[in-house]
């Protein structure tokens, strides 16, 4: 099988996207949507929060078409410079035609990343997978057979440091965004701070509860009528970085521990590809530890 | 118990809404922002939803603040005509502080009416609720503790055209909103009319499954796994006009019709709640037969 | 109002149920089903679980009819001793007809103890309210408007010892069942002593995440994407018995805590009345720190 | 990558399940929990169900240990004869180690295929997939990567005729179970006759909503906040044979039809999965036209 190009970019080769988060302060939207106009861009999605009127944090996100966009976006990003210097804004801009290069690490559990996999397949994840990063072989061949590159990084107590390494030199200037699908070993601080809130990890129950290992053992040891999963940016502080997105469903007395996972693995996996497509499509601003999710 | 008046209207004293529908073309944003801006209003929430970046409608929200409102907005309503022929504009101003004012029509379930009485007394529905009607004497005493006139007015094949006269009487000049809080009878063309996208109905079944009578005997019939219903603005077509909300819950071969009736109240009361908390907020918008939610 | 009267009781005269835990072992069912069939009684449900069949607990639920039962059901009972130490059983019966008092307690918050009132006068909750007890004086009309006792009861530092023996006093032989409709007061442990398993709460937060006070407050700083509500029993150990029922629904980054409070009231009210209601009907099973609920 | 055996069935090689349906009656439990423990079966669980204590059906399921299963279960089922005729029974037993043969009906979407496959070969579906059989070619390499054969069988105006024999003939003796997995094309009656409730059909709506073909499109037009779909057994007319499992996911405004296709596709694979898995594990009884589901 070769790797498969989705067609959700071509149609969308003139088309930007631009997240600000700022000081709430009045004129802002009238300004950027007034800079925006001025510069020929079409407006085709606003979203817009504030945190409080007076005093709080104020967010938002455009999408736009603009004519000729390669030459005509960097004219726009150089000129906006000026309004955001007057509104202390932190932004960026994206092109919606450029994939952002995706790093997946997996370990044992497979379903989150044929999630993935899947999904990129049929056109409903916009990226490029540039590598499957694992600290087992055992997906090699299913991960080829995509066309896409399968690195196996063992970790091992002694192995770590050199593993870490090997992650870094892997992934530089090769991937935008990392996902672990399962990946069940701690990414080191470094690791971290190269990708700030550029890491979305899965964690298997409804954070914040069941943090750490084996939630679903701890869940069933509580009785819960609900499980849940969480996708989450990774911070150094472990299951604790901003929420991008959850699910749940309902069990009962009957779930023992493997039905938990069972069912789990579903939640786990919509859940992991929802708050990818979103951070693909540049939906996601994160303040403090929180996140606004614009989808 | 006297009539208890919500805590938020005060705090809104300056805030006002503006919803506006129109053909989609460039520079709407920035025009209206910019018009905003340059009339002293504070945007404190838009929304926009395009259904079509190329000759599709546009849809936006504002929520603004603007110092002295009730002097400023007749001006800014004013002026904004220019604003709105130039784009073609359906539009509408509200002041968030000046209440609607809430007629609900109830027969015996009382289970809706409950709901948003006590949403209502908790300050939740932001409204003045200035009767109800109903074809049963039933409620009288419970309504009225509330401090709310409570009409009864029969409806049989020979009082029909009496009692739409009544109705309409009533509600005359003293209603923004009427709820049709599980009132079983049929609604005449005149009074819709009176009242366009004006008048929500709570259909006690997921629509469009199950529409017309009996809809939980007839789920039970069809075996569904899962149950709902639908709040919807009322036109002349039976359970065919613009759906605001639905929502479901699962059952099982074990339910039978009394039990998915009992499930179906809750699902009903909270439906119903959020539809009219939404339009109390003016947050819908209504194009051909569908709404635009902006929640 | 009047009291009202239950419809569901009288259809259910000769009607009773029976719950069993035990060590597993063969022949359970098969002597039980014998015994029930041998003394008369027609079994109109039965629920059954085991936890693993090598070794571990059964549990099961018998709902049956039985001629002339409140003649009948007590020689069935002497008869079935033989039957329960044979199998070490753990064991209890009721008669559906013979509702079961409950005492509300509740301190200022009035949703979940409106709905329990509502859902009681519709015939949905087949119980006495037999009291209604407050450390605030403000639901008294309320609750007395349906005919039901209340008991103001004010609790601070000072009056701590004398309103704990006053609640003993006033629930002591009228309260089957105490249900903690948002009573924000620590119930003590001689209190939990005389109801063991007799005692629900519901918990304004998916338990175990955000134990303790203002679990809304926590829930808006971690940033979470959906909140919950949980009924459990009340044990010593604060929020952590034995978990009957939970519910949740989804919630943004534009929910501010106010927000997040009023819907989690909807949630809280309605798990608080299903997970009343199960107990009412004797469809729960407590074994060490869980819920068997065979609803 | 070479066929993959699920390592449930080992487990359970002692493990059989019976399916009772008959008239109500006093002592039906009793009997056959006595007939089963005088076998030296133990039962690990049972579940029960009447649809009216008076006159109406009744429905139980057994999952049962016997030592030697293969040698005592002909026994056992032998002697049932008697029991099941005083009862008037409709009645199965199963061995669980004995795995259902299931063949796969395709066309050209494969998300509920891939969902079905990933699942088998995590050993979540007790099944052997003798087959898929699709009407296009574009999968085969996929499904043959698992080992399992694959058929494209074109069905054209002109071959309809011949494709219907070689369905038949390929499943003929290979299948227990027919799983159409969005197979676009109408499936014969006498196909049907072949499969009486053996065939499970996953519909892309939440039916009896949108009912025939382009269900999203429908759900577009109509505005509806909820989208949802179907696993049914497939009888004679169209879209109307009893409902296995449904679920459901909430949609706004701006989702346009290829977003609700999208996330339909999820919620269809879920919901055909779970179907399917309760079918394998003997958990569904077809009475009249609805399912109980013992899950």
């Amino acid at each position: 099988m070769s790797q498969v190009t989705s067609q959700h970019s071509s149609t969308y080769e003139n088309r930007a996207r631009m997240l600000i988060s700022c000081p709430d302060r009045p004129g802002i939207v009238a300004t950027v949507s007034q800079f925006l106009h001025d510069h020929g861009a079409n407006i085709v999605q606003s979203d817009q929060y504030t945190m409080n009127p007076e005093g709080g944090m104020f967010f938002i996100r455009f999408e736009f078409d603009l004519n000729d966009l390669e030459k005509e976006l960097p004219v726009l990003v150089e000129d906006f410079h000026r309004v955001a210097d007057r509104f202390e804004m932190k932004w960026s801009t994206f092109r919606a035609s450029r994939k952002k290069r995706l790093a997946i690490f997996v370990s044992k559990e497979d379903h989150c990343l044929n999630e993935l996999l899947w999904q990129w397949k049929s056109g409903d994840l916009d990226a490029d997978i540039t590598m499957v990063i694992s600290n087992h072989p055992d997906m090699k061949e299913q991960v080829e057979s995509f066309g896409i590159p399968y690195y196996h990084v063992p970790v091992t107590a002694d192995t770590k440091a050199e593993a870490e390494r090997k992650h870094l030199e892997l992934v530089s200037g090769k991937a935008d965004l990392i996902v672990l699908a399962r990946y069940m070993q701690i990414i080191p601080p470094k690791f971290i701070e190269e990708f700030p809130n550029r890491i979305i990890n899965i964690h298997h129950s409804f954070l914040p509860a069941f943090i750490g290992g084996s939630p679903y053992a701890q869940a069933y040891k509580r009785g819960v009528k609900i499980i849940g999963a969480t996708a989450h940016y990774v911070t150094e502080e472990l299951d604790a970085g901003p929420i991008i997105e959850q699910d749940v469903q309902r069990v009962t007395h009957r779930d023992n521990i493997d039905n938990l996972k069972r069912i789990g693995r579903t939640i786990e996996k919509v859940v992991l590809a929802r708050a990818v497509k979103w951070h693909l499509e540049d939906r996601i601003l994160v303040h403090q530890n929180k996140t606004v999710v614009f989808n």
